[in-house]
């Protein structure tokens, strides 16, 4: 089987899981979307306390390397075990998922243009690109209503993280690549290029 | 005949045309290449001398509104006068080019995702985004060997009309844009996806 991989990058909130979604719904079971977040590194030794306040957008948070090598192993058509993170723990799960080889890989993530180990495994480098204040909109809502956070707390982590982290390296990285995407997944005809080019890379 | 017209908008020497000619050489006569720059106003009114000193990236150097009516008349199936801009008299000629309907347009230029008419009439909106300074190198390159221009008078333009229209004029304008190709024509993926596109507008 020819592996193919789509690599969608951009900022937190942009719209990257919708246009995900839309891919993989497209492609169905000939898909599969691997996640950055997935690859979170556990950080066993610290306490709980400490792990809480880990900055969860800079690249040394992600074991990059280790998706590089599950997906070298899925495009020589070997199943992986991908990790799944707690999110409610703070770190990594005992369990993994096991993951069979796809003719089309999506991986997803704020930060899968910026490691050059990772980026150059991908057939397509995608960027999606939505302005600062609507992301913000976005994952104030989010964050508040879905995940009943504190708006305090929203408006503080995306202060302290979320928008320095964005500025050194998930903007930065747009220059690598191949297509950029502005205002999300309500781009239908941006979103269209990237069906079209999904739909012929499988039978 | 059902007429599909592209917009590809961009800074000075973003690489627009190489991208237009990687289109027009794949659909050949079934495209016809389109440019703004055909459009410039005449200004009869002024002399020579102030002619050659009008600020040639400004939107309203550019008679827009013709150009939305040409395009209209192409897509209802009729053949249009196609002005022709003397850039030695710095004026517009006397004759016309006669365009005939075709499958797909391609209109190119600074401002084409400026004007709103016109960015309606696309049915995909691209936007060529190359870093100031490579742009700013490729222009010195182009207009100092090719054209035999000093490289003060290069620098002198593009300090006090190229530089603050784009960053008034074009350089807002990507916002439209359904899609954003960066790096210019040597970003064969993203002008591939481009072909892709343009392919299935052709019988």
């Amino acid at each position: 089987m020819d592996t193919k991989i789509i690599g969608i990058a951009g900022g937190s909130a942009s719209g990257k899981s919708s246009i995900v979604k839309i891919l993989k719904d497209e492609l169905g079971d000939k898909a599969q979307v691997i996640l950055l977040d997935s690859y979170y590194r556990s950080f066993d030794e610290l306490s709980f306390e400490d792990r809480t306040k880990l900055n969860f957008d800079h690249p040394d948070s992600f074991e990059a390397d280790r998706l590089v090598r599950d997906l070298l192993e899925l495009k020589n058509g070997q199943a992986i075990d991908m990790p799944i993170y707690d999110y409610v723990a703070y770190e990594r799960k005992k369990e993994t998922t096991r993951i069979s080889p796809h003719q089309v890989i999506l991986v997803e993530g704020l930060l899968v243009l910026y490691y050059p180990d990772l980026r150059q495994l991908f057939d397509l480098k995608v960027y999606v690109a939505t302005d600062s204040d609507e992301r913000l909109i976005r994952r104030i809502k989010r964050d508040t209503i879905k995940r009943g956070r504190t708006l305090e707390s929203v408006l503080g982590q995306y202060q302290d993280t979320v928008k320095p982290m964005h500025e050194q390296f998930v903007e930065p990285s747009k220059k690598h690549a191949d297509i950029i995407i502005p205002t999300g997944a309500r781009n239908q005809r941006g979103v269209g290029l990237l069906l079209n080019f999904a739909r012929q890379l499988v039978d």
